[in-house]
């Protein structure tokens, strides 16, 4: 395969730097140029970026002169990690000059005609592509990454829906601050405390994994019918977010039979060959004191989720912790590995 | 009133040292005898006690030499922190001697015939302790405080329950180290970390309040019927335990009736003589970001509980976080609190 | 003593809302007035203001509308927490126009006329404001608080220094975040983090002291002439700024005679009579892993500072660990203790 | 190289479960035994051991039996990472029966015939195994790793006293809870807070690394003369010890001769073949806020220091910060670099 040029839009935020890191020795994506705001167009990467990771900048980025994010750079494939109230239009833009963005933004992600993506969970979801491009026009095409606790939840859910059907979903979050970007929570704020408030994540949290475990059927995702009922917090925890979830299940499952399930869940061929596919996309713990931010989040190089605790739930049928690392899975890493299944599949080349 | 003498036994372990820090200069009880384990016992407090709340060791104690628990103090109340595998036959040997004990173990709980009190939700309980000295003999006797997480949740429910009858409750604690007592919760273990595990609590939190919102009749407590689903987490806050709770209620309620239920939950003129009573024991939060743990747990000096982002639940009926400090209200405060009605009812004197 | 009207400028921010909470209950001062930038001006004070302290806003100043910070508000003494940009030409302003200003911001601290002033360090410095009259012209003045580790530093040095004279300083700081105000240091920058830079700190810790610990002498004042050497570190601390100290004196003194020095350090009757005036400026910790910012900072609400783990320096001649609160004695604490000083010396009234 | 045989003394400690990640794939060693005290003797590690790194266990310790540490292990090497009140004897004892022990253990670190051992800075040290095998008899014996604070401070100050001489070094440090062991420090001790006390660490500071910059003569390590002044404190870090340093040379240097000694300080090729050798024992920091443990700690694999900050000292003459990672670099990475060290210099085969 040739190497794919690729540009990074909102190469400068936290979310914008993991992409910088995860594609630094990417096999197959090159990156060509990164997009920021005014404030750091025009200048070298190295200087613009507050370089937040603890690895070392990529050398291969540090003199790239950082773009503005109205140009259409010169490469097929677009990872954007624009803030969500400039990422819409800018999106649309690139979009409609032929490129394919895999986007990390909350802009698209619930349009009728823009896959919501998660390689195991939905690969065949790509076919929207062509719903719509015929819809919009345009060679390019948006699609979208989901919301970093509802990827980790449809992850969990998709082999349980797929055997015994989800009805009900109960699920409190423990977030962890580099969810909120950069500057994002302040100190004074999460040091020896809880704030339970997420603005906006609730909404996402309820609402986007029905369509991410959706059926695709005529050019159209049907959602699937589950009901959420969520409630978003974030703790003193840099990386990884913690999901206490309850089910209700729509055909008889005993305890081994969810735990089988999970552990059944394999990665299929087409995505094995992916290069950031887990080899296990579901990790299930046999501790009981498991899974735990900082001890499972970078598993699997923080591309799986990880479950634990499974036990019955007195009032719907099993509760369960889940837990994945936001910025990895739940956010670069998840971006990269769609762009990846759609090289696999033809769509960017 | 004449001062009353009191003894603290496991006095210096964390919820100990609360017992002698909130009773230090309390207006009714002077504390006359301090218990603790061999190790202790003999020494001088300030010398046998590795003290950690932020105020300085009360003077009055620094020099009462800790006794061995099996002695029995003289003095007619003992507030008992004894950790909960020596708890139980300590706890009865002393009632059999004649003492009145309230006690923040869990051994007696759960026993038929020993209150589980918190003044606001049940103050008529304490008419067990008739059953109980007609059972065991002896004069003295057991009142027993609930488990931190159960008493903020029942406090909560205690309004909504009287008028529209709670059914079901699920509930995702998310718990201060302080809960662990000392040395407890390893820093290598919680620092950047939530962990999904707390051994017994949850049991506790699916049991207890059922008995606090009991009805006492002929003798006998009859367990609320409501189904409580729990799952509680240690994160990195010191203290106070927050609680996202998910409610369905018997009879129909709105939202604003829910608000109404707990803005309207006054302390009663009898609880109003108690010193430890807070003068207003719900508080509700107006502010969507709260309650918070570092925020909120010191409101009126840590007796009440406050709610805040009451809202629907697309499952059961309405959602909202709790928080409550947890060894004040959850611990050593509720156990002088049931002291000071047992004082006031005439129960000790 | 007739009550004193006073404002807040800069009332929004972190140390305002100290002031604000400080005031509240004051037996001197009446905050009439608050001021602020203008995003908040024109706004009820409980509107404007992001209240971050764990105690409920004081009433009496919700509905007092936020002033723009070029207005003289009508009363006789301002308590400027103005950022450090705009604080220079708005304090002047002020004082031309009669007011007296007690300021915790950095820009007059070094100014020649204006006393940098810590009640128990220089009280005699007051005289300054006379030189200051008649410099500028003007009736009102400008006397300035220290940076908070200075302060600390200063009062800890003050009883060495008037006895041995303090030669060299050696100081490493451990600061909280609080001293970066609101939203201030970013979770992400220092949760399981050290972060060994506070710009512009080191240059204040370094020069501040000289000035604090100096000599008025013909209406100037001559510097102490010690050397200071000084690295600054934020810690995952929310309050209490802990400070590492090795010192040379110029007169020979024993371990006895620094500890001695410290006890016998007390508050001079003048001072005695103001209300923020710590019985014990300067507490002497006896158990050797302290002092602590959890569990010191608070001691003497928050006025005193405390020294501990005093032994020998093999390079200098001792060394200490000193500990305060940044925002209580280290800023808002500070300036009313200041304010206090001018009232009771007749400056203010 | 044939695979050489080691043993873990200690293995189920913190450092001890380093010590097993680090060699799960060293090219050289394969671990075939693990020691622990009799709590964990007879039983699999897998179930003895509380791991609690962020990667899994490795599979080949899984099923080991821990072994008592009184059994003299079939193997030429025992790495030790075993507490300091039982590692004196028992290191003994193994070296007597003919085994090389490279220890992380405080026991034999100052005896005048056991090397304390830091490649880059005293390889030439090994010769005295001669002396110690004369002296004791044996065929077997002991090298020691330095202290954790005390080898980054070595490492940093070696470029420096090679051509400039060190006088006078004043510390103070900032360490991680990692270096307690598990479960070490109390959550309630820490979070929030700056312990100034830990318990023997100052002695150890300001002791070995005169012996590590020492000189072999004549059988005998003469202790370089300088004096070091040391403060150390632990902090809310989970791993990386930062120090604040002042330096005082002998002979004349520019701030730019400091920075050019340590970019200059390269590894020898006698240590470039070493496994665990860094590429760069010192990275030299160009941003002004660095190094951080969070960000820094596992540059080069957690083998090298990281120093920046370097400035004038108003009184000795440089002051810097410099970071290591206190279970790699400063323990059983420590260990293992000086056992690949012992192996090509001949003395383990």
């Amino acid at each position: 395969m040739n190497e794919i040029h690729v540009a990074i839009w909102g190469a400068t935020g936290m979310v914008g730097q993991r992409f910088v890191q995860l594609l630094a020795h990417h096999p197959w994506f090159r990156v060509v140029a990164l997009g920021a705001s005014d404030v750091s167009a025009g200048r070298p990467y190295a200087e613009a970026c507050h370089w937040l990771l603890p690895t070392p900048m990529p050398a291969a980025v540090r003199d790239l002169i950082v773009q503005p994010i109205d140009k259409v750079p010169d490469c097929p494939l677009v990872f954007s990690a624009l803030p969500s109230d400039v990422a819409g239009p800018v999106e649309e833009t690139l979009a409609q000059a032929g490129t394919a963005i895999c986007t990390n933004a909350s802009a698209h992600r619930l349009d009728d005609d823009v896959p919501l993506l998660i390689p195991e969970v939905n690969a065949e979801h790509t076919a929207l592509i062509d719903v719509q491009r015929q819809r919009r026009g345009g060679k390019g095409f948006i699609v979208a990454s989901a919301n970093c606790s509802a990827t980790q939840l449809a992850v969990a859910l998709k082999p349980l829906h797929e055997t015994y059907e989800v009805r009900k979903v109960s699920v409190v979050t423990m977030q962890a601050v580099s969810g909120a970007g950069y500057p994002g929570v302040s100190a004074l704020d999460i040091l020896d405390n809880v704030l339970p408030l997420i603005p906006g994540e609730e909404d996402k949290l309820e609402t986007e994994p029905q369509k991410l475990l959706g059926q695709l059927r005529n050019g159209e995702i049907e959602n699937a019918l589950f009901v959420i009922s969520a409630q978003c917090n974030r703790v003193p925890v840099r990386d990884g977010h913690t999901e206490c979830v309850s089910v209700q299940l729509e055909r008889h499952a005993t305890l081994d039979d969810v735990i089988a399930a999970w552990q059944g869940f394999a990665t299929s061929p087409e995505l094995a060959e992916l290069p950031s596919s887990p080899p296990r996309p579901i990790l299930v713990s046999d501790r009981d004191n498991r899974p735990q931010p900082l001890r499972d989040r970078d598993m699997e190089r923080g591309m799986c989720v990880t479950v634990g605790r499974v036990r019955p739930c007195p009032i719907l049928d099993f509760k369960f912790v889940v837990l994945g690392h936001n910025t990895l899975r739940g956010a670069a890493g998840g971006s990269i590995h769609n762009a990846e299944l759609l090289v696999a599949q033809g769509w960017v080349r």
